[in-house]
């Protein structure tokens, strides 16, 4: 049985405020749970699982976590859980660390994404390609958001991610080449082989803003042939990686 | 005012059941309803909409759409919607024309997608490149699913979806080549040129089933530097779509 304060405590982590304040984060279902666990790279406060899924696989948890597990019944998770449909188990992670720098590597720059789905896609894609720093805007989803954690499917500790302003953070950079991902602009297949500098991505519906766009060095695109507007943000990001 | 039985008439469209015995689908919010109309491939039967919302875009509406129009108010709206939150306008559509002819071009197979959001944006993927036909196996999510128009922004009706046994699609047509997307393979990247054929997509979770992995002509993969296990269905559609 879960005490009513864990079960507020964990409700209030739904929250950005209330993640910030305590430097936790809640991941839920099996796959991330253990992905995250087996990453390594973060430290995990408490294990809340239904009877079952305990029994699996309480013994693969020991290898990799020492601390609190707690068996729960399905109403007390369909409670505390941010999903629509529950999942078996959740967990409260610690923050990763923080520590990016993005000279002499490739790394990605998001301009106000706001889908977690989108973000947590990036994520994934970027821990994919070996990509190691994202830097947001501010007003980019937030990472540990319980939709980002759920998209990124384990990646989320093993790319730094940094929330700043990115307009102060390009000029105070101004030396690192920028690449901004637009309608038009050098075909993204000619940029092959580049091992150093940013790519920014822009927000689902407005592109990348004027002030940044002033900022970067040069506009890549997707060559399109059909007749579709726009392609998803993450689609546009995965693609690009994929031909450096 | 809405009647009770249209009312009612739009809300059995959330389902499949009743958009299937209509033949109709509904699609959402200013920018996919335009697209829609403007695409001139499909046929609307009735466009209700906010009152603000019709006064700045009746004239324009007037070019492509001679039907019945009807300001509702925005509690009527909240009664009628698919979306969280509602967006200004519902329209209802018929539904597209289908017919596939795959030989000789470029088409995409998807086994078992059954997240809508993703079906959407692959549909988006394949309109941005000039892919004309999808086919899906009948597990796959339905592309009239009021997610699956909202992440299409528009393409729905450019990209033709025929739904159907794929197993036997394959053996019937077992002289079309067919490449499946795995963790294994090919590079995409050695594919460059590729004009002709069929490139299978697989379940989120799942990958592809060994009965269509079998009957395949060629395995091709995405090239990973990085950590993690997989790629987002739609952004693995769009690297590979992006590289032929």
């Amino acid at each position: 049985m879960l005490s009513k304060t864990y079960t507020k405590y964990i409700q209030s982590l739904h929250h950005k405020k209330f993640r910030d304040t305590e430097n936790v984060f809640i991941a839920e279902g099996s796959k991330v749970v253990m992905e995250l666990l087996k990453s390594g790279t973060i430290s995990c406060e408490m294990i809340v699982g239904l009877t079952e899924w305990m029994q699996q696989n309480e013994v693969l948890i020991r290898k990799y976590y020492t601390g609190p597990l707690q068996v729960i019944e399905h109403f007390e998770l369909e409670k505390i859980s941010a999903l629509t449909t529950p999942n078996q188990v959740l967990a409260v992670f610690k923050k990763c660390k923080k520590t990016t720098d993005v000279k002499g590597k490739l790394c990605i720059m998001l301009d106000t994404i706001q889908d977690p789905g989108n973000l947590g896609t990036i994520i994934r894609i970027a821990d994919w390609f070996g990509i190691q720093s994202i830097l947001c805007s501010e007003d980019c989803a937030d990472m540990y958001n319980p939709k980002v954690v759920q998209s990124t499917m384990g990646s989320l500790c093993r790319v730094e991610m940094v929330y700043t302003n990115l307009v102060v953070w390009m000029q105070k950079n101004n030396s690192i080449k920028t690449y901004a991902a637009t309608l038009s602009g050098k075909k993204v297949s000619e940029l092959k082989g580049l091992t150093e500098g940013i790519i920014i991505i822009g927000n689902e519906s407005k592109g990348i803003s004027d002030e940044i766009m002033q900022l970067c060095t040069q506009k890549i695109t997707i060559p399109k042939t059909g007749q579709a507007e726009s392609l998803n943000a993450a689609v546009a990001a995965g693609i690009i990686l994929s031909h450096l």
